[in-house]
C-alpha cells in the first residue's frame, strides 16, 4: 500500500439516494463532500480574493497545469515556495493534469505513446507533454492533490478508438506514479475513462484502481453529451469505484448536475460554469438563473437572490449591479462572481444536510422545481 | 449665514510652511486633512470595494456628476435612496459639477449664459446641463459636498476669455446656490477659477467669498501647465480663501503635488492617478515609480514596495502581481489599485504627522529623496 496525502473519511450514506457524505483530508486542511471546488485557473478565482474565498465558506480550489506551465512557469512558482504561498491561499488546491487543455486549446496536436506534441495556444511555440513532465510541473506546483495524464478523447468517438485510448491513460497512470515525486505531501489522482461504453469504463477503473491511487476522477464526461448520457455513465461508473476513496467528476458545475452527480455518488466538482456566467452578468439564484443586465432590474432595488444570505445580497442590489455590469465595471463582475459562487458551496452544503437527512431524493425535487428545472424548456443552468 | 452641513475645524499650522493641519465635518462622517480622496467615477472607485476602502483608511470619495447623470441616471440613484445607500457607502461623498467633463469629454458644445449644450460622450445624444440641472443632478445624488458648476477653460487661455469666463462662474455660482434644495444636509462649495492670472484669482475669490460657501475649490489646475506655475497660482490663491472653511484642489494626485499643494494651504486633494496607473501595473512606492509588469520582477518575491505596510504589501509579491497583471487577471489590478490608494492616503497621514511636529519642509525634502524626485530627469509620479 502508497503512503498517500489524500484520505477519504466516509460518514453516511443517503437512505433515499445512495450518495455519500464525507470528508477528505490533505495537507492543507479537509473538506465535507459532496464539494464544489472554484477554478483559479491562473493562481486566481477570476475576480477574487483569497480572503473572499475563505469568506464564502471554500476551502478547496483548482488550478491549471496546463496555464500554469506557460505563465509565469512552473519554475516561477516552485522559486515562489509552491502555488500556496505564491497565491496566498493556504487551503487546498487541486491542479489538473494538463490533458485536457492540450486536447481542447492546441492546434496541431500529436498523440504518440510516450506523450504529446502540440503547440502553445498563447505565441505558437512547439511544446511536448507527457506523464512525467505533467507530474514534473504538478510536483513544482506543490498542490494537494493532482491528476494523471490522460488522453481525453471527442466526443462522440467510436469503440475501438476509446478502447485504444483507455489502454494508454492506463499505461500512462502507471509512468505518473512512477514520476510522482512527492507522494508524501502530494495525492495523485487516477482518471477513469471510457466515453459512454460500460465495458472500457470496466476495464479502465479495473487497470486504474489495481495502480491503487488515493482518489480517482471521472474523465470524458461533460464533453458535450446528453445529461442523461452522463447520468447514465455515472451510474455503472462510480460502483467500480473502491468506496474508502473520493470520487471526482471533472468539469461539472450546473446546479442540477452537481444534485444528480451525488446522488450517484460522486464526492467532488469543478467548474468555470459560476465565474466565467459571472462575468457576463449571469447569476445562479435559487429562483433559476438571473440574467442582471436586462433592462427590467435597473430599478430593482432588491438583492440578487431573494433567499440569498451571501455578503453581496445583504449589501447590494440588481440595480446597482446591474448599472456595474452595463458599465463593464470590475465590481460588478466581483459581486456575480462571488454571489455564484457562494451559489454553488451553499447548495452543496445544502446536499450534504439532505444526505445525513436520508432526504437529498425529497432535496432535489424542491431544488428542480423552485428553480426552473422542471419546466418544458428548463436551460441548462 | 447660511445654515451649512460642511464645517471645517482647524487644529494647527505648520510653523516651517504653513500648512493646515484640520477636520472636515460632513453628514456622513469627518476626515482629517489634508487629505487624498480616491475618485470613484461611477459609483465604485475601480476594482475596489467599499471594505477595501474603508480598511486601507479612506473615509471620503469622491464620483462624477456627469457620468452618474447619464449612467445609471440620478433618477435611479434618488429612488436607490442616494448615492450612499445605491454604493453601500456609509462614508463622506463629494460629487463633482459636472463641468469639467462636459468641458473636456463632449464635442459639439455651445456655451450660453443659460448654461451649455453638448453631445454625450457615450451615444451621441443632444443635452443641456446648467446651474439649475448640475444642482438638480446633485441633490438626487445626496452626496456631502456637491460642487457649483463652473467653466472650465482650456490652458493657456488669453486673459479676456479668462475675465469673461470667470465672471459668469460667479454669476453660475450664485444660481447654483439659488437652486440648491437641500443645504441642510448637503454642502455647496464655490470654484474660483481665473486660470495662472492673479487679477483674475482675486476676482473670482473675492466674488465667491461674498457668497458664502461652506468651502471652496481652486479650480483650473492640473490641465496642463507646469508644477512651477500651479505652485505660484496656489501662493497667491489660498491666501484669497477664508481660513475657516475648507480648501480643495481638483485633479491632483502626484505625491510631490499633494505635498507642495499642503505647504500652500490646500486641505483637500482628488485624482484619477493612483487607480489609473494601478490598471496599467504602475505602482507608487517610498521608492518611486515601480512597472510592476517588466520582466525584471519576473523572480521578485518581495513586496511592491519594502516600506509599505498594507494589506497587498503583507501578502503579495512583485513576481506573483506582475505574473496577474501580465495575464490581464483582475486581481492584479485589484492589489495595484489597493497599494497605490493606500500609498497617497498614507503620505496625506505623514504630511499631517509633519504638520503637527511643525516639519513639512523636512518631511518634503527627505520624501522628494527618497522617492526619486530631486533627479535631474524626474517623472511627474
Ligand atoms: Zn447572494
Ligand atoms: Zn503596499
Amino acid at each position: 500500500m502508497t503512503m498517500t496525502a489524500i484520505t477519504y473519511e466516509h460518514i453516511k450514506t443517503c437512505k433515499q439516494t445512495g450518495a455519500r457524505l464525507g470528508k477528505v483530508h490533505t495537507p492543507h486542511g479537509s473538506f465535507d463532500t459532496p464539494a464544489f471546488m472554484p477554478v483559479g485557473t491562473l493562481a486566481t478565482v477570476k475576480t477574487m480574493s483569497p480572503e473572499e474565498l475563505k469568506q464564502m465558506g471554500a476551502n478547496m480550489i483548482l488550478s491549471n497545469t496546463y496555464h500554469l506551465w506557460l505563465r509565469p512557469g512552473h519554475d516561477i512558482v516552485k522559486e515562489a515556495g509552491g502555488l500556496h504561498k505564491f497565491m496566498n491561499w493556504d487551503g487546498a488546491i487541486l491542479t489538473d493534469s494538463g490533458g485536457f487543455q492540450v486536447f481542447s486549446l492546441s492546434d496541431l496536436r500529436k498523440i504518440e505513446e510516450e506523450g504529446v506534441h502540440f503547440r502553445n495556444h498563447l505565441n505558437g511555440e512547439k511544446l511536448f507533454l507527457s506523464p512525467e513532465k505533467a507530474m514534473e510541473i504538478q510536483n513544482a506546483l506543490g498542490s494537494d492533490i493532482m491528476m494523471a495524464f490522460d488522453e481525453c478523447p471527442p466526443y462522440p468517438a467510436e469503440y475501438e478508438y476509446m478502447k485504444k485510448s483507455v489502454e494508454r491513460t492506463s499505461r500512462w497512470a502507471e509512468r505518473c506514479l512512477e514520476a510522482h515525486g512527492r507522494k508524501e505531501d502530494q495525492g495523485l489522482f487516477g482518471i477513469v475513462q471510457g466515453g459512454e461504453y460500460e465495458e472500457l469504463r470496466k476495464l479502465s477503473a479495473s487497470d486504474l484502481t489495481s495502480l491503487d491511487f488515493p482518489g480517482y476522477a471521472i474523465g470524458g464526461l461533460s464533453v458535450g453529451e446528453p445529461k442523461d448520457v452522463m447520468n447514465r455513465v455515472l451510474e455503472f461508473t462510480t460502483p467500480l469505484l473502491p468506496a474508502d476513496k473520493p470520487r471526482y467528476l471533472m468539469g461539472v458545475g450546473s446546479p442540477d448536475s452537481l444534485i444528480d452527480g451525488a446522488i450517484r455518488g460522486v464526492d467532488m466538482f469543478d467548474c468555470v460554469l459560476p465565474t466565467r456566467i459571472a462575468r457576463n452578468g449571469t447569476c445562479m439564484t435559487s429562483e433559476g438563473r438571473l440574467v442582471v443586465r436586462n433592462a427590467k432590474y435597473a430599478r430593482d432595488f432588491t438583492p440578487l437572490d431573494p433567499n440569498c444570505d451571501c455578503h453581496v445580497c445583504k449589501n447590494y442590489t440588481r440595480a446597482y449591479i446591474r448599472h456595474l455590469v452595463k458599465a463593464n465595471e470590475t465590481f460588478g463582475f466581483r459581486l456575480t462572481t462571488y454571489h455564484n459562487l457562494y451559489f454553488l458551496l451553499k447548495l452543496m452544503e445544502q446536499v450534504r444536510e439532505a444526505i445525513m437527512q436520508d432526504r437529498l431524493g425529497d432535496f432535489r425535487e424542491e431544488f428542480f422545481e423552485q428553480y426552473g428545472f422542471n419546466k418544458p424548456n428548463a436551460k441548462n443552468f
